[in-house]
């Protein structure tokens, strides 16, 4: 391992400046030091990218697929090496990183798919009617084309498949952008080796060498350096609203202003209806508690709050949340500052008069392991209506039950959501029926609308949605999971009048890719004139 | 005429500030007096506007159509008025306003044939796998929604077709948006005789009345409290560079930021090439006459900027347009602000060392008649480049022929281009074919590509893109004309496992609407299951 950047095939450290990562299990440091990539090297990383963009943007769809195949191959090479730094550097067990290097290289694979069928081009063609009166129409043809060079910031809660080779690496590479990674200073040796994976595999591919750059860096500096390069096209970003909100606001404050697709996290709200309540609250307490924890709380999509009518039911369903809470073991968080925040926040949420605790882990928390025990809380929906800081993301395994004392107080509770990623609905069909109201006020507030299961557990599908409303994401119009996230980074261009052995593949009337495309306003995959 | 806010249905008008039109043509001013919108009618604006949101955004496609085409109906019964007042308020002829009426009303039927045909919703079914190993895949389903109240800035040049019931109104209309429409202050009565057009047809298709309102303003007020206002969506936007800016600006201060479409213009620059320019330099030259002085050259994609090949055929294509231009009558502009603003672009181009006057209308503009006249220049291609201003958006019947000393600079001037609508290209098969490289460069600064035509003219239809890089838009990924503008006003939302009776007709397994819908990941106008 070098702690080196990886620019464009090559690794190079110029810095003085260096940092380490270190095991959150045992708080020791893990070797080699990082060197934090300098401002030339951040213009160098950024420069290659827009060469190798003159030739990604206009390469044949399989060259691309065949880099993001020899990607997911070279990720599944690096072997239990991966898996052993990854979780020494995250306290994450074994059997999830195996889980998530799973998820990492199908989606890589799944985006070759994409690539591979071509339709995602969103390809438009009108023909020309010479004889329209007053004026003849031209023949105007529009398709979908990569945006440039996107930078990518690697999260620390997913360190493959939201990290280096992640899904915002995985969307931008499959619109024929380069990028230019952000590594996360918490997992950078991981970083690290998916790094080496993907510079063998677009040497394997022949692709341009700077279609793929890593950059170190420990404080906000190399990532503002990024988002302001005159080069940069577009931001991905998975992380804290204040982090991501930054990033924004920096990419609008360019003389060019460019998009951050910052995905920032949310509570994700749960509501347990009364039929559901009544007849398998310790099913659902099971499910949440398993949920909650789930990778020691520090999903997006961790279900943060839960509301339900106040009464006998609910008060069976929180019972049964304080009886299985103390059975849940602690965990270790991924670094340090994860595990403060959490405990701040978990004692402010304690100490917040009319909130009470219902259960928490029977073990105690060893913060010299960088621990963190599950916590649950009760209130009742006046005091999280008052209590601001109750709507705010916890991050990690705790969650605040809010009993509502009547129908109309748990819509309104719903009208006052801020923006999440996902709303949960857990009842009968009678519950949901009777529910409809709650339905259509929650889809306002969400990306994603759950039923009778729980929010964590991303499928990487054409139909999913990872985004949401503002604070959860900064443009409720995109996802940053699934095979949609393609769109963030590209724009269309129209031709008019260009001559058929001119036009991209995409666009002539032979339809060589055989793509679906909407001619003359009706969608067919035949070609024009056939 | 009542020179009133329309607010949801009613008129209104509780400020003590008014303004008044005038005609270009004339100077005089135009009874009535208009009334300034308050913030307080703002705020009532935009919240009935989301009140009414509460009920548009799941109405049936065949009600919002019917609105639509109802406001086509309601603008064609306001007959000669319309046309009348138009051309009073702007100084353009009686024919361009026949031409444009045509226009805005077969736009708002094609966005009601959109929204009946339905498919712009992007329905993507993955069914679910009870039995996948290692966990079952839920039934998961995705669709766009209407994004909110939607501000549209109505734009001074385009009256009907891009101000009240303009594209972006009848976009943000056929998604579901509820619209406020901020009155363009040089047309204001063109704008109320519209706002009763579409006040009428909300009534007679039993839209809920804050579906629709407009509001007067002559300076930055009321249009920035309406961007900033806590309800308002999404912008729509047509005008200049600092008016775009600075919408986009506050809309990313809000603590929830928010789109803005903003069309800012550009110089649409033109591309002459040798074999073209050797067979036709007449022909071209009396089409970019006509094109630079179509509307006295008050078009987003008026061509500024003419590019070719220093030598003799670019200069006989120069005396062609020195002969055409004196015979090109001046025309009175929109208003006094463009006129002042054209007079002092077109001095500051001729006192630029080593630009010279190539030729311009033989008849004096009056000043009194608000009237410009067409004014062409030539410069090299290293004075274009050392003069930041020369490449600065003239709005007028300007255009600057620049020439280069061989075919890298002009690849060099093209490669050197901010964001642009338009580039176009005139060429023989040869020339095109020889220059794939320039054609491959344009792609990159536009969002249209014209062959062999003017940019001027902008067909709507699916593959029209309205739209560039920036400065041209702020946002290159969408389209202000066409069906595809419909896109900036929706976002997805994602349901899993939510029973069949309660999903939207679009995503319900029978297909109630005949959609294309991606059903596991294969195009089909089938239900689910069958």
């Amino acid at each position: 391992m070098t702690g080196q950047q990886f620019i464009a095939g090559t690794c190079t450290a110029s810095s003085i400046s260096t940092f380490t990562a270190s095991n959150p299990a045992t708080t020791n440091p893990i070797a080699p030091a990082f060197y934090e990539a300098t401002a030339h090297e951040v213009d160098r990383a950024m420069t290659a990218a827009f060469e190798a963009f003159q030739l990604t943007r206009t390469l044949p769809p399989d060259r691309i697929a065949a880099f993001l195949d020899a990607i997911a191959d070279e990720i599944m090479a690096l072997g239990d090496a991966l898996i052993e730094r990854a979780t020494a550097e995250t306290g994450l067990p074994n059997g999830r990183f195996v889980g998530e290097r799973g998820r990492t290289v199908n989606q890589l694979r799944l985006f070759a798919e994409v690539v591979r069928e071509g339709s995602w081009v969103d390809a438009r063609i009108d023909t020309a009617q010479p004889d329209r009166a007053p004026i003849p129409k031209a023949d105007i043809r529009l398709m979908k084309v990569a945006l440039g060079p996107v930078v990518v910031f690697g999260a620390s809660n997913f360190p493959l498949a939201f990290s280096v080779a992640g899904g915002d690496t995985a969307s931008a590479l499959a619109a024929g952008c380069p990028v230019v990674v952000k590594a996360h200073p918490a997992h950078p040796g991981t970083c690290e080796l998916v790094a080496e994976a993907i510079t063998r595999a677009a040497e394997r591919t022949a692709m341009p060498a700077g279609v793929f750059s890593m950059l170190h860096g420990q404080g906000h500096d190399v990532g503002m350096a990024l988002v302001e390069h005159v080069h940069t096209a577009a931001v991905g970003f998975t992380g804290s609203l204040r982090g991501g909100r930054a990033l924004f606001d920096a990419a609008n404050r360019r003389r060019v202003p460019i998009p951050v697709f910052a995905e920032m996290g949310s509570t994700n709200p749960v509501f347990v209806l009364p039929e559901a309540l009544a007849e398998r609250s310790d099913a659902m307490a099971q499910g949440l508690l398993q949920s909650v924890t789930l990778g020691v709380g520090q999903f997006c999509t961790n279900p943060g709050l839960v509301v339900g009518l106040a009464g006998e039911p609910f008060s069976a369903f929180a019972d049964a949340v304080a009886a299985h809470a103390p059975g849940s073991a602690p965990g270790t968080m991924l670094h340090e500052g994860i595990r403060h925040g959490y405990e701040q926040a978990v004692a402010h949420m304690a100490n917040t008069a009319d909130v009470v605790e219902v259960g928490r882990s029977a073990t105690d928390a060893d913060p010299l392991r960088t621990e963190a025990g599950a916590a649950f809380f009760r209130t009742d929906a006046q005091t999280y209506a008052e209590n601001p800081h109750l709507h705010d993301e916890v991050f990690g395994p705790a969650s605040l039950l809010v009993t509502c004392d009547n129908r109309e107080a748990m819509l309104d509770l719903a009208r006052n959501l801020d923006g999440h990623l996902t709303a949960t609905l857990h009842g009968t069909p009678t519950d949901l029926e009777a529910h409809r109201d709650l339905i259509d006020i929650l889809t306002q507030k969400v990306g994603r609308l759950v039923i009778n299961g729980f929010p964590t557990g991303v499928e990487v599908c054409p139909s999913m949605h990872h985004g949401g409303p503002y604070p959860a994401t900064t443009d409720s119009r995109f996802t940053s999971v699934g095979t949609a996230a393609i769109q963030r980074f590209a724009r269309p261009i129209c031709y008019q009048n260009l001559p058929d052995s001119l036009l991209p593949p995409a666009l002539q009337n032979a339809n060589p890719f055989g793509l679906w495309r909407l001619v003359n306003n009706a969608m067919t995959q035949a070609g024009v004139g056939n």
